[in-house]
């Protein structure tokens, strides 16, 4: 994880990641800028709760059978304990369906929109698992409303240690930000924030 | 259904409505232009070949549960009677989600895309079943190559006999054409045929 | 169908088998004692329609994404037709579990038992797609309170020309009907009926 | 827990108790006699791994939407620190389905048998989560060749601070043991240990 400050400290990048258990979010709170909670560890209530004691903001992925419900009452664990600065990302749920790795619920955007003032955002990487969907699908994240989106990229996807066959090369990433552009100013005229 | 062909006398507007057995596809070729077969009959293999042997073309809903496969073929079991006018719609599935009607399976349009030459459109209204869920889940249908859309209108949804909860008002179908229509230009700039 | 009626005459067995469509009704009416309505049919309303006009006893089966209201709604369509001998079959969900076919849900007896007067019986050969899951899931569709069961047998399984993989030699289903007959015997002492 | 160890000295009770988190095996290990890991924490690989370094046998109870692979991978984590002394548990897994609070995957019993040495108990209560559906799922269990069951008993359902909708009373409770015994007797005549 210190490779990951290194780089934040040669390129100016934020470096969102993953606490796998409560001594994780020790080091995130060193080296790191945002707290991931994986969709594993939704409903893990000892490290929500740590979270909501960081002063990083935290990333809450959905679980993989997570209701609207517990997703957010997750989300108010870490809240209770005073760290309000939560997003949410939608990254797919478990169905019947195999031919992607998990099945993205977009309609959860408007869904939580409607009932929860946190921003949310699309991860079509894990939603999808396959490099092919990634564009079409952070498409469609964005033309849904989500705040953001979380993309896997990779210059060499071939050569990627975890999850290469849903990572983007750097001209796909750079097609689909001009893309995702394009329609966030078709669906949102004027600035939001 | 007589009532449908005096609107498309009066109105020049084309007639997809829904035949729910063999003698419906009787009345179908009477007084429609395009067969629509629900997602409760996509296995009902003697209604899909009588639609095999029509003229018409027709819309082929994906079953609550079915996989990729037995949608194609569902879809192979109208063109082996020689009808290839066929057209998939994706209106969600059933999953363990409660926020919607069915959770809407975007990514099936990618995934058909790679694997049939047929189009394919989304049904953001049965996909979500609410009227606040239609319009950006039909902004994001298009965003993820969907070739059309299918949507619920109606002059006064709380008259509706029948899914008034999921019908759009004439108002709010405009303003859905109009940034669908944006949307399919940026990720579509030249024409696709 | 001839060749069941045959058999039928030859051996004295009842003959259940399935309607795939109305002309299948007259079918089984002719040569048969029961028409099976399969799971893909459940909410094909024109063949439940007939059946229900139909003088023979109906089997209808669970749909692969039925609720049990859906189910017993789709009984009503046969028994408003005049029919009241309608037999509900569970014979598995579609989930997102890989080890089998379809996930048996025998939950659904006792919660059909409570609601309705129609008898429930158990398909452990399709509620499970594999030969080694058929006995233990059959012992336990008795035990959970089933009024019988449907099971796949065949002299030689690996000939079988369909559903092979699932299906009971004759050894294993003599075996299977002492232990299912035990236990009924354990959970049912005065008889019922 | 100090209250569990009492009971325990008092009536010669093990004690089986759920630990949410690391500091709760501590606690288990203190004063009870099986450390139960819940189904939310069945991916918390911190906390597996801790129960693998303890000298308790450990209750994995399978998660909402594991797959058999992710179970038992679940009890590698626990059994590569040492502890091999793991039982599964299967509580139901989330579907579309209603009429129960969760869908309860009895063929994940032969499923489990067939390719792992572990034993596997069922959990009726949290599988249905309403009383008039565990004595029949419990009887299930035992005839689908389970190794045990766990359920909830209390002798004032109603006033339960928890889960009291799925609670037997001690009559109930009494009722059950009789019959599973007596399936259990049927299912396998000769002592297995």
């Amino acid at each position: 994880m210190k490779i990951l400050a290194d780089v934040r400290e040669a390129y100016g990048l934020k470096i969102v990641t993953e606490a796998l258990d409560e001594s994780g979010v020790d080091m995130v709170e060193r080296y790191g800028d945002m707290i991931q909670l994986g969709a594993r560890n939704m409903q893990n209530f000892s490290l929500l709760k740590r979270a909501g004691r960081s002063h990083l903001p935290v990333l809450l992925k959905r679980g993989l059978s997570a209701t609207l419900d517990e997703w957010l009452l997750a989300a108010e664990y870490i809240m209770s304990e005073g760290n309000y600065n939560v997003v949410l990302c939608e990254r797919g749920i478990r169905t019947f369906a195999q031919h992607t790795r998990n099945t993205l619920d977009l309609a959860a955007i408007p869904a939580v929109r409607r009932i929860s003032h946190l921003p949310v955002i699309v991860d079509p990487s894990h939603g999808t698992g396959k490099n092919f969907m990634v564009t079409p699908l952070a498409r469609a994240g964005v033309a849904v409303g989500a705040d953001g989106l979380i993309v896997e990229v990779h210059d060499q996807p071939e050569r990627a240690l975890s999850d290469g066959a849903q990572a983007l090369t750097l001209d796909q990433y750079e097609a689909l930000v001009n893309e995702v552009r394009a329609i966030h100013e078709v669906i949102a005229p004027t600035p939001v924030g």
